[in-house]
């Protein structure tokens, strides 16, 4: 029983989707048993490299030891950037080589290699959708048993991407919002284990200092901060957008001011 | 052989469906066969309870006896809510404790549990996603083949939510809308039993007494009424939007006049 | 092992997806394993049968022999359009008689049955939803191994859609924009066989004469045509929405002028 988990900035709109899956359960038909396929999103921004990796950062380790994670977000489609089969720790990965898992390639027990195994590819008209010409049919080699080594060479250099890392400036603790969700929270990339309880939170000209363990618990318009389901420092606004409130993206500054303040 | 649908307010483009669907997976991964997993919506409206409880009314009864129904739309999350396992007609469902299933545990034969299992619920940073940390696991006991009565101790109070049924007034029976769908046909909740062939639809200061028995049957432009798939009087335009046209939103009055008038 | 892909209108926000798969599920639950069901897509527009056309022409191909692909956009409902099930290569096929299937319908080996198989039907209330009364138990019962020509009588005048095929109009090859994607793509029906390297390309006032091989090719903010991934001409603008800047749409004609002009 094989998992292979899909990411991808396609959309739900068109063919892509559909025709990566359709390439994978034709490469895997006369297995015993055709891989489970699970949609973690397609809905990730168009060639949004960063937004899939902080979905598939968070997403991943829930699933079994073993599955196959696939992630095309591929501004380079085409280009010569390598196609990556990548272990790590539990998990098998596959992506372009555009730093997408630079967080699993971190990983001390991490494997890359480069994939270039003759005849894996599959002829086809263009050289724009490596989803289904190239990535599917690697991801199909993974699930039908062969291991990452056996499709290509091994790379030292895989790209990663440089993610400004939470740091300490006097007695402040700055770090960045790296999501806002569906509800208009504010996903930061502030780590709860260095956020004192006291804490005052700024951002966009404001300061938070209401902390509360859930968002229920905010008073109706009050806005909060909290503890996520990543672990990180999350603000929201009681039963109300924050994000589109405050007009704050992805990226704006955070800063914890860990001597708390007298409110 | 396992279904497990899955109703959440989450939408696509985050982490928090495959999160769930990861864990059910790791925490069944030792069965000879995983779980169906099959998404009813992840678009109902946030925080939107009876819009879910809508949704899950309509599709669930089309599936198999035996499967399990997993909806996660949770203002309460982290507070003292319960979360029910509950067991109603041939089905079973997980869902939190706030009227979400209101209909099911109306029937005769619902059993109701507040799930508080030992070990059961997973450890994680963060009270806010119950989704992954409490529900999924529940879900996984389930499918593995535990029965609700296990999983926690039988509650005879569970939430309802009051949902204002038809009535009559005079010569006029009462409903509301209960759904705008995709076309801006207005589904309502006034049962086809109930209303006359020659009734009068009165909606939002209009009067529609075109009856008709499909959507094409209306010709072009014109508004009509029928007998949609719920088995409730829906009303619609031809080839257009009727609710914003009309704009007519969920919860607008829909007055029947089973009297019928000279057209 | 059977896969059941589906494509529809219906969105994902009703409970329309969920009743389709909960009846096939439901009346394939006897079986040793439940078919695998593949959403190709379920965004198509409303009612836009050609729009779904393109998609299933573009996506069916990929799966493994076998497949049976179900698609319901459908404006006819409870009219008396037919219904069909139909082989086709090595693919079977449910899906209205509205010119959906035309390109597989096309093809030499094709043969088209209108189902009415006594028995087969689902009663239910109203006669709007037959994506779950009537197509899902058709689809079931060719999951369940039945020939489409056991459902009902062939037929040999199937409704054919009439998809304007490029033309040739002096020194120029005329077609036609069948698709903008996600990214703002124009996906046309000219192929890339009759297009020589040097060809220009004019489309809505505009002329490019820059060929590439993918988009990564193209300078920033700079316009091109490729060859995509459906063999077809495609026109694409540098990290950027083409379909938008110059307001096109689909059906937009586009002409490649085969005599390359100097540039």
């Amino acid at each position: 029983m094989t998992i292979l988990t899909l990411t991808t900035d396609f959309g739900l709109e068109d063919y892509y989707v559909g025709a990566v899956k359709g390439t994978v359960l034709r490469l895997t038909a006369d297995l015993p048993r055709f891989p489970e396929l699970v949609d973690l999103s397609h809905d990730v921004g168009p060639q949004d490299v960063e937004g899939a990796l902080h979905l598939l950062a968070a997403a991943a380790p829930t699933f079994p030891a073993g599955t196959v994670h696939l992630a095309v977000v591929d501004p380079g489609v085409g280009t010569t950037r390598r196609i990556l089969a990548v272990e790590s720790g539990e998990y098998r990965f596959v992506a372009p080589d555009n730093g997408l898992l630079t967080p699993f390639l971190r990983r001390e027990d991490a494997r890359a290699f480069a994939v270039d195994a003759h005849g894996l590819f599959l002829d086809a008209p263009g050289a724009t959708f490596h989803g289904r010409d190239r990535f599917a049919p690697t991801a199909a080699a993974l699930l039908r048993g062969a291991a990452p080594g056996e499709l290509g060479s091994e790379v030292d250099d895989p790209v990663l991407l440089d993610l400004p890392e939470p740091r300490r400036v006097g007695d402040r603790l700055e770090g960045r919002v790296i999501r806002i969700d569906r509800f208009g929270n504010l996903i930061t990339n502030l780590p709860a284990e260095e956020i004192p309880q006291g804490a005052a939170v700024h951002v966009a000209g404001r300061r938070v200092t209401r902390r509360v363990r859930f968002y229920a618990e905010l008073p109706s318009g009050e806005p909060g901060w909290l503890i996520g389901s990543r672990g990180t420092l999350e603000l929201s606004l009681a039963e109300d957008d924050l994000a589109r409130h405050w007009k704050v993206g992805r990226g704006e500054t955070v800063e914890v001011v860990t001597e708390p303040s007298s409110t």
